[in-house]
Formats: C-alpha cells, sequence, structure tokens
C-alpha cells in the first residue's frame, strides 16, 4: 500500500471531488484536503441565501462521498502552500507529502480592486455567505417594519445586485418572489411588495453569455416580477447604506455581488504564471509549466480549448477533474497519455422564478416553462446523493404549490 | 382598533405563542417581541446538534403562524426591562406600551454558580447552540484523525454530556448512534466506535422524574449502545480539555451542558420575587403580585398546583399560555374569572435511540419499541407546519433505513 503513489487533492469542489472519484478505482492512494467538511452544490446556493434550501439540502459531507473507497483519504485544512522543491503541500497541521498534486481551489469574487467593498457586499461562493446573505435580506425587513423613518425604511427596503450573470439574475429573481409573494402578509407596517430590487450590469446586456434573444427574455422576466434591470452600470462606490452608479448614489442596505471572479491563490503558492483573475496558465494538459505532476484544474485554472476560454462552469471543473485523473492514471499505470484537454460544452442554463428559465444548448435555445421544468430536473439530478434529491424535490414542489419558503430563519453569526 | 386593549408578549415559545394564538381572537391587539425571528421546537433540538435535522425542520418563522391573523404583530428585538409604573416595555428599539404584559421568555442553564463553564460546556436552548454543538462534535473527529498524539486523540474522542435528565440522556445516546454507526467507516486513521461517551448524573439515576423501572431500562438501552452512565457523579470543574468529578478529572475535549435551569431576567426587570432558580413567585392566576395585569407563564413562573411544582416542560408552558389568555379575555370582556391555574399532566417522555424510548403516563408507562413509536408520532403531530411534519418524518424514516445522518455539516460561526 504505502508504495503505491500518493495524490493530494486540495479542494473537494465540482473537480475536486470528480478527480478523486476517478482516480478512486486506480492504483493510488489520495489525500483530498479542503477547508469544509462539506462538497457544497454552488449551483444552488442562491437558494439557501433567499430562504428556499437549508444548507444541509445542498451540502454533502467530503467523507460520505469516499466513505467505501478505502484509498481516499479526507482530512480538514487549510493549505497555505506549495513546497514544489520538497514535493510538499502546506497545511495548518503540518505538511503533506505528495508524488502528484491537483489544485482544485476554485475562486472567490473580484471586487474590481475595491477589496473594502466585500464587507458591505457579500459574495456567494460558501455554505456561510449563504447564510449570511439570508439573515442580511430578511433583518432588512424585520428593521424597516420597526423603523420611524421614511427614508431608512426606503434604504432597509432597496435590495442591490451586481452583477448580471445567472448567480445575481437568479437572486434578483428570488429576492423579488420573496418581497412580492412570500412576505406579502408578514407585516403590518410595511408592505414588502413596495421593495425595489435592482440588478445592475455594467455590460450592455445580462447574461451576457447567452443569446441576446434569452437576455431580452431573461431582462423581460425580471422586469415582469418586479425587478429593475440596470445595464451599462458601473458601480464606483459601495458602503454599508449605498451603492454609487457613476454620479447616482442609489441607497439601499442591502448589496450583494455576483460580479467578477478572482481565482484563489494557488498561482502564488506555486509562483506560477497566471492570467489577470489570478488563475494558473497552465499547459494542454493542464499541469502547471515545469511541474508535469501538478494539475491546476476548475476555476484555479485557465485554459483555452478551441480558441476559446474555458468557462468558469461545473461541467467544465468536472471535466477537467477527469481528465486530470486520466493523465495521472496514465502516468502511473504505463498507459498512453492522453491528447491535450478539449472542452465539451453541453450548454447554459439560468432561471428567473416561477416557471422561468432559460436554456442554450449551442444548435438551439428554449425559454419559460419547459426551460424551467429542465433546470429543476438538470439540477436535482447532479445533487449528490439520494436524501438531498429527495429533499430538494419535494422542497420546489411545496415551494412552487404554496409560494411559500421553508428556511426563513435568522440565524446569528 | 386603537381602543382595542394591547397586549404585549415577550417571547415566541411554546407558552407565548400559545397565549397569543388564544388571544388572537379576542378583542385585542397583540404585539409579540421575541430576539429570534422563529419559534424554536425544543425537544428536538438535540437533533440539529447531533446532525440529524437542519435547523429550519425544528424553527418556524413567528410571522408565518400569525400571518392571517391581522390583530398580532411580530417584533425582532431584545426585551431590556419593563417600566411597572409606566406600564411600558422596554427593548434595543424603543418602549413599547402595555394594557396587559405576558412574558414568556423562558429559560437558559444554570452552571451551579461557574458561569465560566459555559465557555467550555455549551448548553442546548437555541438554534445556535446547536449548530455550534454539532460543530464541535463533528470537528472533535476530524481533529483526533490529524493528530499524531495518542493522549490529544484519546481526548478529543471523549464526550460528557453532564445531566441525566431527557435533554442528556437523548443526546447521549445520538452521539453513540453517531460514533457507532453513523461515522464508522468514514475516517481512516481513528475508529470512531472507540469513542468514550459519559452520561454524568449528580443524582443516584438518571431520568429521576421517572419511575425507577423506567429510569433503568433508560440506564441499560444507553449502556448497551456504549455509553458510559456515571450517577452520584457531582461536576466540580471544567474547561477546554476536561471535566472534574470530585477526585476524578477526566480528559475530554468536548463537554455538552444538560444539567440546571436559571430563569430568564423577566423577574428582575420587575423586581418581583423569585425562587432560587429566578423563576416569578406567580398568583394563582399567574399573575405577578401586584400587578394583576402582568403574568409570567412557563419556565418564567413559579408555580404549584396540587401542591406539586409545575414541571418545565413545553406542555405545561402551553397550557400556562392558554390559561393566561383566558383571564385576559375575562377581563377584557367582562366574563367570570377562571378558576386558579391548575395544570394536567399527560406524562414523559425520553428517547434514547433506535427503538428505545420510554414512555411515563401516570398510570401506566411503556418502554422500547413502542414507545419509541410514540414518541416520534407525537413529536411530528406537535411540530407547527405541515412541511415541517413532513420533511421532519421523512428524514427520520431514512435515518431508521440507512443509520445516515443528513446533517453531518461543520459550519462556521
Amino acid at each position: 500500500m504505502t508504495t503505491r503513489p500518493h495524490v493530494v487533492i486540495v479542494g473537494a469542489g465540482f473537480g475536486g471531488v470528480e478527480a478523486a472519484r476517478a482516480l478512486s478505482r486506480r492504483p493510488v492512494d489520495i489525500t483530498i484536503v479542503d477547508a469544509n467538511n462539506h462538497h457544497c452544490f454552488q449551483p444552488l446556493l442562491y437558494q439557501v441565501a433567499t430562504a428556499s434550501l437549508s444548507p444541509a439540502d445542498i451540502a454533502w459531507p467530503i467523507r460520505g462521498i469516499f466513505r467505501h473507497r478505502r484509498n481516499v483519504s479526507v482530512v480538514l485544512g487549510r493549505v497555505t502552500g506549495v513546497d514544489r522543491a520538497a514535493r510538499t503541500v502546506q497545511t495548518d497541521f503540518g505538511a503533506i507529502a505528495y508524488d502528484y498534486l491537483i489544485l482544485a481551489t476554485g475562486a472567490t469574487h473580484f471586487y474590481f480592486g475595491h477589496p473594502e467593498w466585500e464587507a458591505f457586499a457579500p459574495g456567494l461562493k460558501r455554505i456561510e455567505d449563504a447564510t449570511r446573505i439570508r439573515r442580511q435580506i430578511l433583518l432588512a425587513f424585520e428593521r424597516a417594519e420597526i423603523s420611524t423613518d421614511e427614508q431608512q425604511r426606503r434604504r432597509l427596503m432597496t435590495f442591490a445586485i451586481v452583477g448580471g450573470g445567472p448567480t445575481g439574475a437568479e437572486m434578483a429573481g428570488a429576492i423579488a418572489e420573496i418581497a412580492m409573494h412570500t412576505l406579502k402578509s408578514d407585516f403590518r407596517r410595511i408592505d414588502p411588495r413596495r421593495s425595489r430590487i435592482l440588478l445592475i450590469e455594467a455590460g450592455p446586456r445580462i447574461l451576457g453569455a447567452l443569446p441576446t434573444a434569452l437576455s431580452d427574455y431573461a431582462r423581460k422576466s425580471l422586469e415582469r416580477i418586479g425587478v429593475e434591470v440596470r445595464t451599462n452600470a458601473m458601480v464606483t462606490a459601495c458602503d454599508a447604506n449605498r451603492v454609487v452608479l457613476g454620479d447616482e448614489r442609489i441607497e439601499a442596505a442591502t448589496v450583494i455581488w455576483a460580479a467578477g471572479v478572482a481565482a484563489s491563490p494557488a498561482a502564488a503558492w506555486l509562483g506560477a504564471e497566471h492570467d489577470r483573475a489570478g488563475r494558473v496558465k497552465v499547459a494542454p494538459d493542464l499541469s502547471v509549466p515545469g511541474s508535469p505532476k501538478i494539475f491546476a484544474i476548475g476555476d484555479t485554472a485557465a485554459v483555452d480549448t478551441a480558441g476559446q476560454p474555458v468557462p468558469g462552469i461545473a461541467p467544465a471543473a468536472k471535466q477537467m477533474g477527469q481528465y486530470a485523473a486520466r493523465v495521472i492514471a496514465a502516468a502511473v499505470e504505463g498507459g498512453v497519455k492522453p491528447a491535450p484537454f478539449r472542452y465539451r460544452h453541453y450548454g447554459n442554463f439560468a432561471t428567473i422564478g416561477r416557471r422561468a428559465a432559460i436554456a442554450d444548448f449551442g444548435r438551439f435555445s428554449m425559454q419559460g416553462t419547459t426551460a424551467w421544468m429542465l433546470w429543476c430536473i438538470a439540477h436535482i439530478y447532479f445533487l449528490i446523493g439520494a436524501r438531498n434529491r429527495l429533499m430538494v424535490a419535494l422542497t420546489w414542489i411545496w415551494n412552487y404549490a404554496t409560494l411559500k419558503r421553508g428556511a426563513l430563519l435568522i440565524t446569528r453569526g
């Protein structure tokens, strides 16, 4: 056992879990290091932030995934660096030696060079971000209810979401649903339906990665449920009470950040070349130049296929994880080295609200109820574990039928 | 509307919610003040602490309960005092005037005059306590897995529960189930089945409120699943790494407090007479002596019926809430004042683990599978809301069938 090559995988997101799964049937020992004990299904994180789902519905213990793969060890710890010469990963509890290393550490939000905005405009990457945003949204209504100052009340009932990608659009749609439906009879002094919800996008249209027709549909769907969509609007300042777009100050007690991506510090650990977002520029086999046994995958890696940058979405991370596993397996078992990594794009999805979603599969696209049902089915299918699938499906049916939300919970941090 | 008497209810636990429900159909205006936005079903809190249920499964937004009772307002705020002369309740956002006041502020744990122990030995009263304890239990196993020191590893795998009442017994049983079943295949260096779980009780037997035969059954059931039951054992010291019982030091990284009850500071707000646990000594109509329009109910009140103190359990709090509502309704509507409060005891319940529970109904009692099924049904029946009932029932069926737990989640505080 001890003579088998040791593969260390840092990060148990989509890429890391997929790599570990693929390698677990090969003659290697695997150690997964993650700062959390769970794999988080990020595409549904906004539903935790908007009180539809509970954290446990979209999080799965990493140990549970690999319970019966005896060559996989899971370690809860924080990686602080990589020593390429010594072939060790530094962690907060000591060094771990590796033969092969896969860095799948994901991304955080980029605040356009203003890291101080993060304190006022939380992003949505982890379970704790989601419960923090949920608390902030629900507390805003609670404080508005007891406020005696009309200006403060308006500020508390204004929600600004920065970034018109899928996460921003989904957040805006879900907050509108909370204000217009879920909470509409819950207060006595305020009318939640008078809330102002803004989706702010710097580019000329929201969902810029999708065809224009779908963008337009999304915009109209959001506007119909009460979201103000502001395109060509660049955030120039932000604090606890407002967001500033050039000359315009919007008083808003809740600002949520869904714009800009910054890779984790993996490139800094390696001293490797990286792009502007901090992603490691990897070789065509996803290895780090100069270190053929170190791989960067998912949001940690910058790689083009067919002249196009690979997008930072879950299917891309999974494909990279599977590919890195194949390269390592070939090296360990003496097989033929796979051809360079090639990303296969299946499609883009975004949901806006009840019976409103868009799906783009390149050759054809769809919108409305069919796209929404497909979105629901696909997301349930990709969840890990029968229990989570059942619970999320039931919760969605209940939410749909009652317009209620089951997790309207303010918990202290 | 504004001339209707204003009833302020502080606390949305079992007593407060029941009083508000009963009064909401009377010609009064009601304001409920609570520091949390949710009513928490405390009897199942230990299942959140031991990763079976999610917080949202046992918490229900207070606003949701009273959504369609237009004379009920809910306010999220912390009460800091009562001005009997001015008839106002002081809160962190201003004063609220009342005509009638119901104090239903519940209890916290009592650390036998050692409040400094609370930092090392959390109690279980709120949702946040439960997620804190869950984190601590799961982190202990994670740290043991990476520990290289045998003594430290043993300490991390020792769990001491102080207090052999229903909560202590249920916690001990659930932690044993996690160690012996749920996590048994999850680690590579430690064997969770070698954990040491102690239930420490100062009195001569656990579940002292129940008949001796049931106590004995509970003790044997706990011992069979691996819990060390220590009776006649008084905690004399406690810190982050150990609990001391007289001459014996038990090295334990996790100490959970389920002993001793201290009432909330309501008696201090009123300057009213109270018992040793801090509960207001109320009149036979549950009013505070000298203030016939102020009532204390549930764990806030000390009251005897038929020469016996009323126990601090959910049914007693509910009965007191209903009674206080009847007294107020009679005063407002000019009806006949009800006879003095009389507590009706239906029974005592405790569960130990799979198919092991005890139930005592005075005239007869039961134990084992039947009692366990009755316990499950009763707890689902008393949950608020169809969604919570369905989700908890499904989760229990799934837990029972798979021996897994769905919420093995470490989230940061």
